[in-house]
């Protein structure tokens, strides 16, 4: 990293590429052994990383920016440590590079298997969350690869901050530091500059708002995974247990309705509706969310607003949601099938057959039986942190864990073949 | 299909989205069904398709195209049964379609697991090669998949006589014929407009020349398989037993230039170039290979001539091959990460370590020990038919099969979970 006016994205890019060759070359024992060394780094630097992310806060207060934007930001001796612990999770987790799968024999005697790799150098494109920083780089690094990380503006101190800490730790490991880049520089043309290196960099992983990931999308020479919002699904069947679909809905609506996996629509079939949707409007109350009703919902709500087209688009990120009674199962699957983010969708039913279909029909990225939309989740489903979360089909669909960082490459050993 | 001149792209591509949803449901044994109906009717067209055939070669010779193309071009009976029989091995491949991989119980009882399902739409560009046409949509088909065909302007009957065959057995099956289209409009704009329907169409697959693939990449709003070019390296190590190298290389060089898994760098160990290089020599004498060799191997050649940085680059797709002498292992590992077109590359040596250390520190697609890079192709690694390469990482990496076009979601088995 040189000094920001001398800055060049693509000498960084270049530096990155060749660093990622380094990266994807340590052990599993190599690259746990820096992951610890770093955690104990940012738990030792806490009194340094606060002093500058105060420096983020300050500046943030005089630009006006909300309490929560604020909040996101704020960094405290806790937070540091839950930075830390993230790190020494990612220590344990299993190590994909290397793995050889599906080794079969050919008719000729050779062998042919597929080999994990990293896929090279990541890009990560994000807001003011220096958690991210962090967490990032200890993915990218656990699975092989180098980073570039662009981090908001408004967090620039403390991931300089964080930055340092890491790279002390490379360099007592006598490992280039150019496998973790901060981007110094926080001018709105770095992105621009950044998403054409498609020569150097393998992945764009933005995270943040619609508007930051359509940008990064329609500007990227790179690939670049999109998740751009979730509207997720909870279909109670004709068959579903009542207050499995009550705990669901409450669970999955109230419990963080800002986050991506937090239900948005509510369908329900019309047989169980006399049954399900009196006792779903006393359970909403507490939370006070707010119901955008279909017609045939409308009387089981009290203050219930008419349910528009649009409120079937929407991701209210609040204490919201839309209803609507379907006619029966085709009429669910159409509904989700026309409206969905490919994010999460869940069915409640007691019905095998029925359970079974809508696993099979819905093509979304998480397809839930009888379970929290709030479990759509990395940590949740098994793959320890997540990096991100794709809704688009290509090279990864739904949490991204160490897994989705990598590809593989076909290993051929043989004794001497050749083709007829 | 509406006729050519109120062919809408958008429209099209619309219809293939929605009818994508049709054969994503298809179970395998309707596909098998379906796929060995439609090997029949290509056969049983045979006259009708060679009669169309003859319209493309007549324009083709009118227009000048090379021998060469019009080989590529030219349809004959037995073209048109190995067309059928290229089908009827696709019948013969395992649907990935629907497999759960990797069931795992979480601590709360729920079952997560990732389903193989189908990407969606896949839209095909390709130049004047008809059994493309057959091929691609049986492994769309096969896999689940609609797919949107734009076959070169020079072989636009064929392809339209065989898209009729088709559609006449989708229909005979009471199946959406919008499953496979073939553009009839053979404007150059079409391409342009087709890489734009990103709400339609999940990934393009280029085949042909760099120039093709170049032009598709910078143009496309849709994730892009990318293959610019095949430069194959074997190293011939100082432990290889010389016979097999010798094999590897006659077979990996002459046996079909024209093939992006044809060798192009030949890098000998210095310690056995004495001892390798003129039997290399004498063997590449029955070809009339043309070798451009670097200092220290000319004088082991007749007739070479100078190795320059530009042929370690080349891909001569002729009976042409760089040779260069290197100082050692790591300098063959440093000469194939600055050359290489991330295809294959493959060492020749008796070396266990050697070996391994090839195979872990080369990240080129396809990485073989002792076998000849001609087996660098999706049936001869056992995927069964290939419907493109890949030498970008993303998605998929090196010959692509069935499996390159599906992805995988989660899904989740509960019984009631919500979370804390």
């Amino acid at each position: 990293m040189t000094e920001n006016n001398t800055f060049s994205i693509a000498e960084a890019a270049a530096q990155a590429k060749s660093a990622s060759r380094v990266v994807a070359q340590l052990t599993t024992t190599e690259k746990n052994a820096l992951l610890t060394d770093i955690a104990a780094a940012i738990s030792a630097g806490k009194d340094f990383i606060l002093q500058e992310n105060e420096k983020d806060i300050s500046a943030g207060r005089a630009k006006g920016l909300t309490d929560a934007m604020l909040d996101r930001l704020l960094l405290t001796g806790p937070r540091i440590d839950d930075i830390a612990d993230a790190i020494r999770e990612i220590v344990a987790l299993t190590d994909p590079v290397g793995d050889i799968r599906n080794l079969t024999l050919r008719p000729n005697g050779m062998q042919v298997g597929k080999m994990a790799i990293p896929l090279g150098v990541i890009a990560m494109i994000y807001e003011a969350r220096p958690n991210v920083t962090a967490e990032a780089a200890a993915l990218c690094i656990k699975s092989g690869n180098a980073v570039i990380l662009r981090g908001g503006s408004e967090a620039i101190y403390s991931n300089l901050a964080l930055a340092q800490c890491l790279h002390q730790v490379l360099q007592q490991h006598g490992i280039s530091r150019e496998i973790v880049t901060v981007i110094p520089d926080t001018s709105r043309g770095v992105i621009e500059d950044l998403l054409k290196q498609s020569q150097s960099i393998d992945l764009v992983i933005p995270r943040g708002g619609e508007g930051l990931i359509r940008y990064v999308t329609e500007n990227s020479r790179i690939p670049v995974i999109q998740h751009f919002k979730g509207v997720c699904h909870l279909f109670i069947d004709k068959y579903a247990d009542i207050n499995k679909g009550l705990d669901i809905l409450v669970n999955g609506k109230t419990q963080k309705p800002s986050a991506c996996n937090a239900l948005e629509t509510l369908l329900v079939h019309k047989d169980i509706a006399a049954g399900f949707l009196p006792a779903a409007a006393k359970a909403l109350v507490p939370a006070q969310v707010r119901i955008h009703a279909c017609e045939l919902s409308q009387p089981y709500f009290r203050d219930a607003a008419p349910a528009t087209p649009e409120d079937y688009h929407a991701e209210y990120l609040a204490q919201e949601i839309a209803v609507k009674v379907v006619d029966g199962f085709d009429a669910a699957i159409g509904h989700i099938n026309e409206f969905t983010s490919d994010h999460t969708e869940v069915i409640v039913s007691q019905d095998y057959s029925r359970a079974q279909q809508f696993i099979r029909r819905i093509n979304s990225s998480v397809v839930m039986i009888n379970a929290s939309s709030r479990f759509s989740d990395g940590g949740q489903l098994g793959l320890g942190s997540e990096i991100g979360i794709s809704t688009s089909k290509l090279h990864a669909y739904g949490p991204m864990g160490l897994e989705a960082l990598t590809t593989e490459k076909f290993v051929v050993f043989g004794d001497g073949q050749i083709r007829d």
